[in-house]
């Protein structure tokens, strides 16, 4: 493939996924659900105008990396840490239910098989796909809304990391079982020694990051630095402890967001992100699908692994949240803000793969449980915000 | 190779050509020629910390389409109009001084062959590889010294554009000559074609761009069409006429340069170019350098290469710049910005390889050129800039 033809996916994506965005808000839905319908449109479903490519997945990852920067740079850190303990609960709540129902879904189709059976592993995995939430979508949405900062927002945000990590783990001792290879102690390990690292590594880096800020207040070099050291600790979890990488972006983001410049860095990686990354990370949400192969029965699994899996978030968040004293509407709220699932499921599933755990066919599954979610969780999301103001969300014209 | 691995590069790459351009500028040379530096020590030639993949390639190539389109941008289009004849003759002399002195020096290394045989082809070849300028790092140059818009910086990329067309004729009639499959005037014809199609495209999108605008000043649709404009031209000029991609894209600026916004698209798009693309590109240069298989011979013929490849563009493009009445600081300026090398002598030095015109121990000759060439023409250009304003250029704190 010639470099120049590059151009032409790029071209089509920005355009197009600008115009559905655009669209989208006209009707007063979240621009990323005309993003993601869009990728759909050119994508193989459709007009297949454009595939995906090594270098279009490559793109799209360093939008996600992008994306969880940003959020973590927004972070309020006094907030987070009041959150914390309720994020904590929500998040194993959050996990457990789609766990189990994932499971029990799976053996009412393909019928109940004795603990410890390789069937019985096969059940629980399906259950592991449905356990990490993939929050970008709603931190794109909030964003928008101007809500991230928010004491909701904080919570969805703070619980869908902390679900990562646990659906990570999960992973980690489900594959354990099957395989022997696997050590599910070595996973808990690596990950408190992830957050240690995180800790010194950031206390330093923060410092660091505190001097230069002072010198050369809004300059270049800010968020230059800022975005390398996002990469790096992007970069570093993944490779070295077997953390998400997006975890490890999201962490670098919290290490600077008190910086005294973190709104300048936040700014400059915006630019970054919706002129390129982000249309591009949303678009490839829809490219990614494809129609062949579906059969009736699957189809039938498909929607009920759908219903089960936006269920199991809004009824194991929602129920927690509504336990720890937030209201009907903001417990809803956290709830569908939680029910998104992205590219982790996917990683779970292509992991699930490789070791013979999950057949291909169920990618169609998870796609779809992508897809709707990614199109209801910000529908949802700006109804609740929108009841719960009263008012229209009002819109600033430079966002366009 | 896993996506997150993709980060490490990236990370490497933006802290240590941010860090080589900062030095570089405390040596009062350009920060480009620090990011050159970079890609050379973090390379296979020095560390091999990063290797040329096909992700960073794409990456480099978006960087220079980038910088093209805000060159093209920043164009004033009645100083490029007023120059464009004298552009012509400073572009023809610098295409026919480097390429008949390319295929002497070949001649004089490896004897004189008869006009029509297999050798003469060679060495007219040679000659060929030294014909296009490539203006990016010139560009990038003059646009750290402010001086874009004058009246030398607008001749040299007037004339680097008109030299690049000429050289890519010069190219195609080369091959010609050669191989009966390749038609020289199809070549001709397309290139009218091209200009004809961006004239019609132009014109329509200009005005199209015009409306917009007028409706959504500095929102942020603007600056996102506009690259998307600017990916299209750069895909269709090189898939459907032939002309480099390069071209495309400063074609697209130009078209834009007169939009009441041109300046916001501008600033947004540099974002994208210093945050990533535009180190990536630079470093990419150094990065393609192996010293591998180097004979004390080839070492010999690389020095005399490099030599008269910068002799011939200075004083082809230098005399005739001073015929044009130019004065004589000014027309070494001219000389010494049309000097440069770079992806488009690759380009020229890859298809000698395929159609068998080149072999391809003299890639290590051209790689030499370019990075002589991007290294000598900033340390030129700045110190003549410097002595005909008799002071020192005031750097802006807000460019680093």
């Amino acid at each position: 493939m010639e470099a120049y033809s590059v151009f032409k996916d790029l071209a089509i994506i920005i355009i197009v996924a600008k115009f559905f965005g655009l669209l989208a808000r006209k009707c007063k839905a979240p621009q990323v659900v005309g993003e993601i319908i869009a990728g759909l449109l050119i994508g193989p479903c459709i007009f297949g105008w454009v595939t995906q490519t090594t270098f279009l997945t490559e793109m799209a990852e360093i939008g996600v990396i992008l994306l969880m920067f940003s959020a973590g740079l927004e972070t309020d850190l006094k907030e987070l840490i009041k959150t914390g303990p309720i994020a904590l609960l929500i998040a194993c709540a959050g996990v457990l239910i789609p766990l189990v129902c994932g499971g029990a879904l799976y053996m009412a189709f393909y019928g109940v098989s004795p603990w410890g059976s390789e069937e019985f592993y096969k059940a629980v995995f399906m259950g592991t796909i449905l356990t990490a939430t993939s929050v970008s979508i709603t931190v794109e949405c909030l964003k928008e809304m101007g809500k991230l900062k928010g004491h909701v927002g904080t919570t969805i945000l703070s619980a869908a990391i902390i679900d990562d990590v646990i659906g990570i783990v999960v992973l980690t001792f489900v594959i354990g079982f099957k395989n022997p290879d696997s050590n599910p102690m070595k996973v808990v390990i690596s990950t408190i020694l992830f957050f240690i690292f995180a800790i010194v590594v950031g206390f330093i880096s923060y410092h660091i990051f505190q001097i230069i800020d002072e010198r050369y207040t809004h300059t270049r070099r800010i968020p230059i630095t800022g975005f390398a050291f996002c990469l790096a600790m992007a970069y570093v979890a993944e490779r070295y402890f077997g953390i998400a990488d997006i975890t490890g972006a999201y962490v670098a983001g919290i290490i600077l967001c008190s910086v005294k410049d973190a709104d300048y860095i936040a700014r400059k990686m915006d630019v970054n992100s919706y002129m390129l990354f982000g249309p591009i990370f949303f678009a490839s949400i829809g490219l990614k699908t494809s129609i062949d192969h579906v059969t009736k029965d699957l189809l039938l699994f498909s929607v009920a692994f759908v219903i089960v899996g936006l269920l199991g978030k809004i009824i194991g968040c929602g129920l927690m949240a509504k336990l720890c004293r937030f209201n009907g509407n903001d417990s809803l709220k956290i709830g569908i803000g939680m029910m998104t699932r992205g590219e982790v499921a996917l990683i779970v599933a292509q992991k699930g793969l490789s070791v013979g755990l999950l057949s291909p066919v169920y990618f169609t599954s998870v796609i779809l449980l992508i897809i709707v979610s990614s199109v209801l969780t910000p529908i949802g999301l700006k109804i609740l915000y929108g009841k719960s103001e009263q008012e229209l969300i009002s819109i600033d014209p430079y966002q366009g």
